[in-house]
């Protein structure tokens, strides 16, 4: 855990490490099912538990959302590669890219928006905000139900990261990469630390 | 890539993948430095270029942050793993944390806060806005610039992922994992579904 002498300034650039391949879905005003690929997103909150995905304005899944006030956020897992990328390429407005990408749209339980059935986990959530911030609007949602293949799941019915596999984005080298292996148990592996306080 | 036939509910949770690491650094009321780990947050406007973490009021930074409007973020790579955790479970109001888990503090050249010296790629952030959602605050920085080790870079300058080898955490199994390998390209691999339009 060396620190460095110096380091380069790069600029202002997007670089957070990892960063997600969100699949959003919606339904559009006329009811039709439509994904878009964000790489902007996180959780923001627990309680309420929520999320944020970063959206333009431009993108047909920004109105769909105001309308509907309901979205899925799919993970894209590594056998969805191809599909990510091209949803993520095309407009909605213009085309069916579900179809076209392969991928199949069904209803989500608890909220009124498709969800891509290929993804291995998926989060109903409902719109309970949009704060425009720029170029992007950030959509806050009330995670209200999370839904993963039986197949993903470990011994204790928690989706297992390796069986997940989903895709990384890097912003830098414009890129996708898988996930790699466990390396410790999270607040555990820094206790050994407190012996120096 | 398989739609499965079933998916099982898991109830409302925080399933992400992938989560970062994130090590958010400010000075306190007094002057000193202090960081803590995050694992909510992201990428959340490309003009101005902005980023999201979210944190809980209770926390020594959520003050801080308020008050100087400036922190970075710091992104613990795996040779980090046990002072990352570390910093996540006690507290700054108590301890010299930084200190006792063997992680060095600099002062940010864009921004008045510090920056862990350790971390491969920093992040130097004002506090734009920081929005209460419910037990935790979203603190909107703009990046103002990003700086990397040196040796972390590739060819062309751009941190390549392999190298910064970031942490990432998954709060369905409690646990941290490396990044793999790279699959593709982003914007590209995705163009071959175009002949299905």
């Amino acid at each position: 855990m060396p620190a460095k002498d110096s380091k380069r300034s790069l600029g202002a650039l997007p670089l957070l490490y990892p960063e997600p391949v969100l699949l959003v879905a919606t339904y559009d005003g006329a009811g039709k099912a439509n994904v878009m690929t964000a790489a902007w997103g996180g959780i923001c909150c627990s309680e309420p538990l929520s999320l944020m995905v970063a959206v333009r304005p431009e993108r047909w899944t920004h109105d769909a959302l105001l309308e509907r006030k309901a979205f899925t956020v799919g993970i894209a897992s590594e056998s969805m590669l191809a599909a990510a990328d091209f949803v993520g390429i095309v407009s909605g407005r213009r085309y069916d890219k579900i179809a076209a990408a392969g991928l199949t749209a069904e209803k989500a339980e608890k909220v009124n928006a498709p969800f891509i059935a290929e993804c291995p986990v998926i989060l109903e959530c409902s719109l309970e905000q949009s704060i425009r911030l720029g170029v992007h609007s950030m959509m806050i949602g009330r995670i209200e139900d999370v839904k993963a293949d039986e197949d993903c799941l470990d011994a204790e019915g928690r989706p297992d990261p390796a069986k997940v596999a989903p895709l990384i984005f890097d912003a830098g080298t414009r890129g996708y990469y898988g996930i790699g292996k466990r390396l410790g148990d999270a607040f555990s592996v820094g206790k050994a630390l407190m012996q120096g306080l």
